[in-house]
């Protein structure tokens, strides 16, 4: 059965290609302006379920995606991550020399900062989605732009790649969670990565004393993110991602840290997608 | 003597209003397009000193500045906390149904998106510079175009405020630094907190017994981060903020993490804005 996916972006983009790749290429994709839309499409069932980015390398976490994700209590059912290549693009017999401006959007800019040192003429321009600023110069046949997107922007919209991976850090990886409404079923065999939320009064040493429970529980962290709670200044919020062999060491550190820590709160629990 | 303040963005921006409020107004500010512009301005000895956000409390770390840092090798020299409050601005005699665009940096459009599903008719556009779209409508005196941007911005260039305080988070705090050149010299007296980086295994358990080591000295974590290494996939670094009472405790648990850590740097110790 087709999932019907809903994404930030539009066809081509990065979210469709993961979209592709986890389903197998069995979905139908809602295209959003925005996250926030991707979430009430999720909402008002419009949509099985989301595929968000949620960290990439340089840029770190995603953080108000994570606000959304819990906000919403939605349940984070798997993960991808997807090496980014950034290729440059325009229309068919034009070279770099002949492009005056690149549209894209203020991500890849970044991460592709360093090429474009090389090419003083080329002005920088921001945009909403790598995809949308293809079609746009597929539609309005604009000559002289270029886009900065994916291999299947290209192909979708039939431009030509002028250079390939152009990004900084040649291994540009992102990851992804597929995002659904709250739901109590879970396949408890295959999952072994949970994220979780939790909340500690600040003072020293609490910190490390859920670290050592969840290390004594067989648990190994892969992520972590400490976000100040703005309204209660002496409280702290942490976002941490972790592994686990058995899904009962991670219920067991989950009972223990019910009692240590002052709010917890699972955002889902699936299958690490890491080898 | 006026320091020299190298910013991102312009005159009536946040980061100049910092740059006034950290330094006593005692400031000549230069004026940078980008955060990489603000480091090639101190490394060219143009500027003194680069004032840079570098978290707040709905984005999260900004990871591109930590980079920039690192990279860079800079020294973190102090901190400032700004209570951001974002106006909506337009030239005089307009009201808000007069108002089509309001264009903005997109982190600003997000913290007042609740505000703007009132007004389904204004058109929300993405910007480089919040204070320099209020300059753009002063100087093509733009009408039905709003901005939303700071007060100093709203006086700087003549703007009349329709609303105030517009974000959805009435208390929004942004951190930054007070970034310098790299110098040997430190008052230790007036220093109880420092920004330190370093790298770990990745084992189990790992994060938590460096996390005991700085509880064990009597530091205090205030922020912890992880960042995957992407070239070095089993490795993990970690910025963590920590704050002390005696420089000597912070110079025990540094000494120890050399011994513990794969690597470590500390990139600045300063005196703790925060009560």
């Amino acid at each position: 059965m087709h999932k019907t996916v809903a994404i930030q972006g539009i066809k081509g983009s990065f979210h469709h290609i993961v979209s592709q790749q986890y389903f197998k290429n069995e979905v139908d994709v809602i295209e959003c302006l925005s996250f926030q839309d991707t979430v009430s499409a999720l909402l008002n069932e419009q949509a099985d379920v989301i595929v968000m980015a949620i960290e990439n390398s340089i840029a770190g976490s995603i953080i108000p995606n994570y606000a959304l994700i819990d906000a919403n209590n939605l349940q984070v059912v798997g993960e991808y991550y997807l090496d980014v290549q950034h290729h440059l693009m325009a229309l068919p017999n034009q070279s770099i020399p002949d492009i005056m401006e690149v549209h894209s959007h203020p991500m890849a800019l970044l991460q592709c900062a360093v090429f474009f040192k090389d090419y003083p003429h080329i002005k920088l321009v921001e945009a909403k989605d790598t995809a949308d600023v293809a079609k746009h110069i597929q539609v309005n046949k604009s000559i002289g732009i270029a886009a900065i997107a994916s291999d299947l922007a290209a192909e979708t919209f039939s431009l030509n790649i002028l250079n390939r991976s152009i990004q900084t850090i040649k291994h540009n990886e992102t990851r992804f969670v597929i995002v659904q409404r709250y739901s109590v079923e879970i396949n408890k065999e295959s999952i072994n990565k949970a994220s979780i939320k939790f909340e500690l009064e600040h003072k020293r040493g609490s910190l490390a004393t859920v670290l050592n429970v969840l290390s004594d529980c067989k648990l190994n962290v892969t992520k972590i993110q400490s976000l100040p709670i703005i309204e209660t200044p002496w409280k702290y919020a942490f976002f941490v991602d972790v592994t686990f062999a058995e899904y009962k060491d991670f219920e067991k550190a989950n009972t223990i840290l019910e009692l240590m820590t002052t709010h917890i709160k699972v955002l889902g629990a699936y299958k690490n997608a890491k080898k």
